[in-house]
């Protein structure tokens, strides 16, 4: 644990103190207090992770790490592997369900081959940093070793302190990786002691015949690998390398005090990963959509979270996360924009 | 009815021939099937009610109508009725909530006095078209008569064909009226057979001996009027001013085929007004939040609805319409913009 604690990034709780001050403009603006709900917590939130009075959403990023995952050749998917780096391609051309969403939201898109097994055409857009080409089937032994966890973590940091140095204060992150809702699954009932029949969904579609055989398959992965305490273990055995940078991207954009926008399935079980190694990152995560994936809402109640959106999406790729963003917008907006009962001469119940 | 039925916009219902390519462009769209949830269906029923394949979002616009509510005098509001007024001064100079929703949204935002009590300073920019100042108090005599009810529909009506003819295809309306909660409670217990105790709220916050206060008075309000069968006798009776003319607004902007934004309490009871009088204008609308306002839930169960957004708000103004702009932007985005299967060069499942 010296290693991991030493080389990845340093996450401090949120400092407690503007709350009460940030609390008391939200309840002195035009409207009764509390009535704007949620928007009213989000913005006292996003104000405590940026430590001002004065928060703001400035250049929104999200980033999409894609990886395979040995565990597709077990057949717990209904689509081909190619698919990932065809796939990455779509984003790369601009032809997939988040570069529609992100340009709506105005958001800078990055696309990182994080370890895709099919060779990808070169790109200028694309970030050309893989681990390997796919992780090793879990099913037999353990998807990558510690060095190569540890080399996924610190590359998705490096990529979200890229960032950072633009700009960047909210941040959302997004996978692409077939079969890669078969690792989270063993990811989320190893580190959340979950039964690993609670944790596997259909995934992108499977039919009865097979969930029922997905469950078998990763029911007898859990028992092939010995239960370990150290959640780089844990990744390392049933982890992609997508999933890995993106466990290492949580802990920076906390390290850089950015606001996280934590997607479906696949990113919150690499925020399960990233909060087994520094807790303090949740208070910097904003839920952004309750996935239609089995496993999801049982994942969310270990951060007690309850997301901004519930649009019964079940996609990944970082589309939950690129909706919240005029949320978020909103949020900062009603904060900083709206007169006080006192500037605008408005009468307060008490009148 | 003669003069009701000549008098107001007239709604078709939606034209069902478009309904199946529309699915099939979206279920050929690179993503597994139906995994954009809630957005594929948004999506469908814009391209209806636009009668296109190529829906948009066209310069989207708010109204936010303003009335006084003589049921105010009985107390049934914390707030006192010169807030009326002073929020619409607010909303002109830019302080409210509904004004940093709708920067964040880029939505056209007007503000019509539909009849507010307390006189208002001239502005450019409001459209002051007042039925009178204010409604009589419903706790002894109808609201308004039936003149003013349809006066001000019309009005309202004529609001939405200006935006029409501006190029605007998809509207919200918001609200301003202290009092105007307990207005809404008995539309809806009469328009929608509820009793009164299920249809009354705390409005912007009462406490419990207030909200008792509230129901007894509405409770004997509704005692005192004879029951109609004839919507606008209804409105007449129990309604304000800027509810009749959102009610009119409905109503022109389904003749118009516009996307129509449902906000909250109030909006929704001045929808089940219109709906009322023409049933196809519900297949015009997409419900943008679900109140906390107690009543709300049972207003939108009458309509089959689930919102689109949940996020505990309970203010009014149109800030639950302005919120879902964004999403209806990004599910025609996703429909217009993303790439098939087959142009793209990614595999289907059963590739």
């Amino acid at each position: 644990m010296t290693l991991l604690s030493t080389a990845l990034p340093v996450v401090e709780p949120l400092d407690q103190s503007l709350r009460d001050r940030l609390q008391h403009l939200i309840d002195t603006r035009t409207k009764p207090p509390g009535s704007l709900g949620r928007l009213e917590t989000l913005a006292r939130q996003i104000g405590m992770i940026q430590r001002t009075t004065r928060p703001s959403v400035t250049r929104p990023a999200l980033i999409i790490f894609a990886g395979d995952h040995g565990i597709a050749h077990e057949g717990v998917s209904p689509y081909p592997q190619a698919v990932t780096a065809q796939m990455v391609a779509n984003f790369l051309a601009g032809g997939a369900a988040v570069n529609a969403f992100s340009g709506v939201a105005d958001l800078a898109l990055e696309v990182v081959n994080a370890g895709v097994a099919t060779p990808l055409d070169t790109s200028p857009n694309l970030v050309d940093i893989p681990v390997a080409r796919g992780t090793r089937n879990f099913a037999h032994e353990p998807a990558m070793t510690r060095d190569e966890a540890l080399e996924a973590m610190r590359a998705g940091a490096a990529r979200v302190r890229h960032h950072a140095a633009l700009g960047t204060n909210v941040i959302g992150f997004g996978e692409m990786g077939i079969a890669n809702t078969s690792s989270a699954a063993c990811l989320m009932s190893r580190l959340c002691g979950v039964s690993i029949d609670e944790c596997v969904g259909r995934g992108t579609g499977l039919d009865n015949a097979g969930l029922a055989k997905k469950r078998n398959v990763l029911a007898a992965a859990l028992e092939r690998h010995p239960v370990s305490g150290d959640p780089l273990d844990v990744l390392a055995t049933f982890g992609g390398f997508e999933i890995a940078m993106m466990a290492g991207a949580f802990l920076a954009a906390a390290e850089a005090h950015m606001v996280i926008l934590v997607d479906g399935f696949i990113a919150t079980a690499a925020l399960v990963v990233a909060d087994a190694i520094a807790p303090d990152v949740r208070e910097y995560c904003v839920f952004a959509h309750a996935s239609n994936e089995a496993g999801h809402r049982r994942m969310l109640d270990h951060f007690g979270a309850r997301p901004l959106l519930a649009l019964d999406m079940r996609l990944g790729e970082g589309t939950g996360a690129a909706l919240a963003v005029p949320l978020l917008r909103a949020a900062v907006a009603f904060l900083n924009e709206m007169a006080s009962f006192e500037s605008a001469g408005v009468s307060d119940r008490d009148a």
